[in-house]
């Protein structure tokens, strides 16, 4: 039975880019027939990168059947996984996230997560030697992953690993990284064709915090004009997402990539709270400036506080 | 603060062991203090390597303190760990058992699992080149888990990489695996000393099977007579202990290493409906023995039915 490889929901360029990678591994090295498929409708970046390289868009999934061989990929958390999850037949979970508990496995298996910036790199130390048989479109992915997780080094979250990979990638490939991640943060700011409620679920996690359900939502973006000037509308379907996803509140945090700084929506007191509470900052309007912030994982989550 | 590597409660040869390993690589290899710690008693097979290798006993910890930094090995179980396991610092987990759930950690941390048969083959994987500058009573410790685990290769959980890494080590150190096995089993086998209660418990874990909450003990031994002269003895304890643990049933298996079986005691109408519906057993008196049956992991559990 051919192994599903997949990421997590709302698929971003890693979770869409780490599929393919690890699919053509099991399918070519390995000799485990594979296929990548979407547990959601790839991003922005993620679909420029599938153009940019010629990359079939793999196939969207509802949900896996029982004894399904699945590899998971970018995630552990089974809250982002097909409802029938433990279900299936897990064979391996390759993650860079930190363990949330709730994924169960048949019998042992091969799992690895590693504190890196990106799934890609981490199996780029699996796949080891075997990165020579690797074709350019998968190396192009590869290389597009890091630069997206890494938001071309600039995430708190790179490690050198990510770095090495990326520049030796870039290198084999001839890419001019600073060009071609110009390229994606373009791709990955043209958010005009999306909704507010869309916008509020592209890149979004929940966590409960101090008893709150809250779902954390990121653009990162080089223009952040674009989503700031719909700031209006964001706010006011902010209560409708959250009702919809069981959340007490929506937080939304605009990324400028290039500034390395991040605005945060403050439509009410509460969310106010967590500005002032949860990053020191001292609101006056709506918006509020936090320099430096970048990455939810690394920044955001270990300091929220209601 | 000094990084604590444990392995599970009941530790047997691999559960003591393997925190001397990682914690040896820790302080040694990569600088981070650390110190291997048990979570009980050892068996007296692990008691003989350490005392054949003259390596200290770790100390036995009751729990770990909030944000203590802690290593796992040999478990990802909770159930198997210290009751504050996570409100720790795991910084990283080293197993071959499969995924349970449960476990949280406060960040992305180095997570492997391998389906090997012994953690310290996973362990001679992530040290590498380091090996070299492994001292032999280490490498002692190494060779002792892996044959322990693998029961010198007879268990079908045994892979190649077990084998070769054991070959290796045993080359390396001197040492006619043959004869140190038997030494090891032979020391594993004297339980004389233990009440049947303690037998019961020595090597035992806890599954839901069916609705039914089983404590499944196995007694791994090159003498199983020293333990089947005591079966009314023991079966007389399987009540006592199974309402002190909120067990439904103690299940024993003693597996008789040199003739690859196991012995089930069947002192009850489920314990025999368990041998009959789980291995085609046909049961006439109070023991069954179950030819080729070696392993929990492989053989015992994925095949309990109640």
């Amino acid at each position: 039975m051919t192994t599903l490889v997949f990421g997590h929901k709302s698929p971003d360029t890693d979770s869409t880019g780490s599929p393919i990678i690890w699919a053509w591994f099991l399918n070519d090295v390995v000799g485990v027939p594979a296929k990548p498929v979407l547990l959601g409708e790839p991003n922005t970046e993620a679909l420029f990168m599938l153009d940019h390289w010629k990359l079939d868009k793999p196939e969207i999934i509802e949900d896996v059947a029982d004894d399904q061989p699945v590899v998971i990929v970018d995630t552990n958390n089974p809250a982002e996984l097909p409802a029938n999850i433990n279900g299936a037949d897990i064979t391996a979970i390759i993650d860079h996230h930190k363990l949330v508990g709730g994924l169960e496995t048949k019998g042992p298996i091969h799992m690895v997560i590693e504190p890196l910036a990106c799934t890609a790199t981490i199996m780029w130390k699996l796949i080891g030697k075997d990165m020579a048989k690797m074709p350019d479109a998968v190396k192009g992915a590869m290389l597009t992953c890091i630069l997206s997780d890494t938001l071309e080094f600039r995430s708190p979250t790179t490690t050198q690993e990510d770095k090495a990979v990326a520049w030796s990638l870039a290198e084999q490939l001839g890419i001019n990284i600073s060009d071609y991640a110009a390229a994606m943060f373009a791709a990955k700011s043209d958010v005009s064709s999306f909704s507010e409620a869309e916008l509020l679920r592209m890149d979004s996690k929940e966590f409960e915090v101090d008893g709150k359900q809250l779902r954390v939502s990121v653009l990162e973006t080089t223009s952040p004009a674009a989503v700031l000037d719909r700031k209006d509308a964001l706010m006011a379907a902010m209560p409708g997402v959250a009702t919809e996803d069981g959340a007490d509140q929506v937080l939304l945090f605009v990324v400028d990539i290039l500034n390395e700084e991040a605005t945060m929506l403050v439509p009410n007191e509460l969310t106010k709270t967590i500005a002032e509470k949860s990053f020191g900052a001292a609101v006056s309007g709506d918006t509020v400036v936090l320099p430096g912030i970048m990455s939810r994982k690394k920044q955001i989550i270990p300091n929220l506080k209601v």
